[in-house]
């Protein structure tokens, strides 16, 4: 048998109000899938190797839905803009530094180290419209054993040219260029089809890159209604569409293979497409503070039992770590509902959930440590002081103060990476 | 000459608005205090120890205006609670335990050792009703080698038995033993006078606190205006009041030897008795959030002239990492400026500017690393990729991605702790 056992305190999500604290459990892991998680081992497992873990937690590993690599070296710049600014000031110029293979390979290696060693386990990447340092992300990624979406960005209107694709029919060439180029030569990175956001993809653009991603069973990634400025163009480029959501349904780019970023401003119409289609939200809360974008409504989302999952969405984002993202979803909520008498703050189960098997589940049975599930788990030492802190005590803790340098081990579907 | 220097990348604060970034320069320190910052060593200067930090960041170090060390084993527990709620619930239950000198002890060293490690050099600290404890408190801060004002606190109403005080004449006879035990006694350690907030002090122990502050010239901390809940049960209390801050200000509680946490809803008058005292304002962005106060007007405040720092207010807030304090500043008011549309974010520049100068106004000529100025200094690395970032880039970054874990050197009135 082809397994092993981790032993430690182990923590994972059932549903957004509940949390499983198995204190002192064995996980086992069996062809990179958890057989099951006990307090003491099965005879049946009895001569497998156990990675003692002693008192450290042992969670799933974070799922980040939503960021770009290509944005690596703009951390913690130009904050304090606002997004269409933003984007003009910093990302595109930014992003067209990727023409070059050289500059590409030494941004995107600092990402993938930094990604590696934290709680990260699975993540969707947006990369940049140029297809051979996209492959490149793909082949870097491939090395970290993270599991990843990474996609070329499509663009062909309302950008500056140094960044625009020429039509939708060149950016649909480069997409199929690239899509063959990547065919079969990764194990841990897939390729998802990334229209950058409804400004800037042309009705054509849109529609072509449904009909892909259609052809070749591929999922999605894109933005929505991240700002009330940005809704408002949609509104005038758009003035057919009765919610911005609908001009992604309606070029079939809306599906449970989709993950649109941000969702701040949803309409009733956009919530129903979004329910509908089976779609996935990525929340990104970091970046929406930073950008001034507003609060998600995310307790709302969650009641209405819409798929949603937290990204870091660099460099609109500060920070690659999501247990950062996670705090800031908690903070901005508390602070929503410091002002609005009808919101409620999230709780920590319910960011803790949306950080693991909430996004997790866009990659399938993943994101908590349970019987099926794919063996995702992260090893991490908690700062505490000494005392009788019992575990539910010291996951509040381990949520309120962990970072990305107190993991000590890695696993990803089975294989352990550090 | 008692004197040496540190070499490296040296970021202060000049104003709210400007941050002095000087590359590869020597800040000479001479009896503890800074006599200059110089591109090349001057001559006067030759022979003198020289601190290499080659590349790193050395900033002033970070004064914290506002925390309870007796909360740091709730730190993370109670989050999603109220102010009133929470103090009844968690953190008068863990303050009675602070009749242990035993337990004192114990949680007041992992205090005292995470605060030496990180970026703090200066901090107000509240501990708790208890004597003995108090004394404790300060005998471990001062081996820290930071500089600190630590105050017993004091409370005689609306709070549990098993915490109050039994009245104004009991509170006001363990302040005058407290401090004359610790008369003399340290170098780092001063102590401060600490009425809890209006709400658990009587009109009687407000008046007798402002006598002692006045009689030995001691530095005062306190709440004030933290919620909306707690801003109304002092109106309730004290309808002859014309607004909360004027019940310190006639106890004479309120001077430039004040620090108040909070102040998140300030009146008019409020505003006007801070700026005439010259008292200075704790702003607690984390445990704001935390515990869904709200956001202060901060940027009103500095616009007004008034005198603000920054406070980790645990167990309030989250962390004692005055990092995360300063971000979570930002953050939250991107987050007002993304609903009011007569509100602006903080800038970097502002709030590390209230996490230096502007609260190392209350310990003196403390916060930069000026020629006059007390000398404080924290060498840093920063975890940036390669490249040809500028000092002005690195100090974004830096505000957006450091931890307390990145300080590798920490000078206190020209002292080097590690």
């Amino acid at each position: 048998m082809n397994g092993f056992a981790v032993f430690g305190n182990i923590v994972f999500s059932l549903s957004p109000n509940r949390t499983e604290m198995l204190p002192k459990h064995y996980a086992v892991c069996e062809n990179g899938i958890c057989s099951g998680v006990f307090p003491e081992l099965p005879a049946k497992y009895a001569g497998i190797r156990v990675d003692d873990f002693g008192d450290m937690l042992i969670i799933p590993g974070y799922v980040d839905l939503h960021t770009h690599a290509a944005q690596y070296r703009n951390l913690g710049l130009g904050m304090g803009s606002r997004l269409l600014d933003w984007l003009e000031k910093y990302t595109f110029p930014e992003e067209a530094a990727f023409a070059s293979e050289e500059y590409a390979s030494s941004v995107y290696e600092c990402f993938a180290k930094e990604l590696r060693s934290g709680f990260t386990t699975r993540v969707c990447i947006l990369a940049t419209v140029h297809v051979p340092a996209t492959l490149l992300l793909a082949d870097i990624m491939e090395k970290t054993g993270l599991r990843c979406l990474a996609g070329k960005v499509n663009m062909d209107r309302n950008c500056p040219g140094f960044i625009r694709e020429e039509d939708a029919a060149a950016s649909l060439r480069d997409t199929e260029e690239w899509l063959a180029a990547q065919n079969g030569r990764f194990q841990n990175v897939s390729p998802v089809i990334t229209p950058r956001f409804v400004p800037s993809c042309s009705r054509e653009l849109l529609e072509g890159l449904g009909k892909t991603a259609d052809l070749y069973k591929l999922p999605v990634q894109s933005h929505l209604s991240e700002t009330r400025d940005e809704v408002a163009w949609v509104g005038d480029l758009h003035p057919e569409a009765k919610c911005y959501g609908e001009i992604y349904d309606r070029s079939g780019l809306l599906g449970p293979g989709s993950v649109m970023a941000h969702c701040v401003y949803l309409t009733q119409g956009d919530r129903e497409l979004i329910k509908r289609s089976g779609a996935f939200i990525a929340h990104c809360p970091t970046s929406n503070s930073n950008l001034q974008s507003g609060v998600a409504p995310v307790c709302e989302y969650l009641a209405e039992g819409m798929n949603i999952g937290l990204g870091s969405d660099i460099s609109g984002g500060h920070t690659l770590d999501m247990a950062d993202v996670i705090r800031e979803a908690i903070s901005a909520s508390e602070l929503r509902a410091a002002e609005d008498k009808n919101a409620r703050p999230l709780s920590m189960n319910e960011a803790f959930y949306m950080g693991t098997r909430g996004g997790g589940a866009f990659f399938g049975k993943v994101g908590a440590i349970e019987a099926g599930f794919e063996f995702d788990a992260v090893a991490a030492v908690d700062g505490l002081p000494p005392g009788d802190a019992t575990l539910i005590e010291r996951f509040e803790k381990f949520i309120c103060s962990s970072s990305g340098a107190d993991v000590r081990a890695k696993y990803v579907r089975g294989k352990r990476l550090f």
